[in-house]
């Protein structure tokens, strides 16, 4: 009973600061951020260089401890249910230049270093490799891409060898 | 009975492309878009200029699908559960420079032209207007940030007058 009761209060005691007048979240000096209902936040993550958007993933709470104490990129996977330093089994790990949270801080954007390397798993340098066109559209169902990186900067069949693709229809 | 029947079939059918095989998902030349169990798909904006991440909001389909078409930003607002063209009340539209999806293509990155306004309820031009510091945490309760933008490019109290702050505790 008394570690249902400890374990009850540890998950319902935000580790950072309490969200108590919108006033303070929004001007105010403190982080003190929101999760969702899932206890997940969305991260956009940029090169701090070219300022392109590298990918866009979620943290948690220790993923957002891991990430502001180790100055590399913690997310919360979705599709495995896992902690995951970025990088870990690609080598491709993203060293954080600048992490900034939003006005009502339920958004991240941490702009990162990963020198020459990738950030998706599908071997291309950013996740958003693909340009929708824009203009009217004439039939929903033949909306084509525009390819936008050409060359893949790794082959993710050798790096991800054996792996499950994070990918759901 | 027969409108029930219709409006079922409405709801569940997909505008956009069917998504029926991962590769074709991931390395194929249609839009195949993926909302989320509320029919949300995250999207971030950057300043097509600067790089620097604007803010992070949400579309659904018909948003998705009025930027495409109107080449000017649609969201859907989750606190006022509308959808919402930026720029409606403030002026300060924006204008679609570059529109692309990711990998999986469950998120979205918009580049935009602001000319010389901004994104920001509260008055600044990003809505990431603030760091968090790095290094290791001391007191997760203290941890505070450091303001990037000084000086607001509005007064929101002046634009948004009457409206109901977005913000949620």
């Amino acid at each position: 009973m008394q570690i249902a009761i400890l374990s009850f209060f540890y998950y319902f005691t935000p580790m950072f600061k309490k969200r108590e007048r919108i006033f303070e979240v929004e001007e105010g000096n403190f982080l003190a951020p929101k999760f969702d209902k899932d206890g997940l936040m969305p991260v956009t993550t940029t090169d701090y260089k070219s300022g392109e958007v590298l990918m866009q993933g979620y943290m948690n709470e220790e993923a957002l401890k891991k990430t502001i104490e180790t100055k590399e990129a913690y997310y919360w996977s979705r599709s495995r249910n896992a902690l995951w330093q970025k990088g870990k089994t690609s080598g491709f790990v993203q060293k954080v230049m600048d992490f900034r949270i939003d006005d009502d801080q339920d958004s991240l954007w941490m702009s990162v270093d990963i020198g020459d390397g990738a950030s998706c798993h599908v071997g291309y340098k950013s996740c958003f490799y693909r340009s929708i066109p824009l203009g009217p559209i004439k039939d929903a169902q033949e909306v084509k891409l525009e390819f936008k990186e050409k060359k893949k900067k790794f082959d993710p069949e050798e790096v991800y060898k054996g792996q499950t693709n994070p990918t759901k229809l």
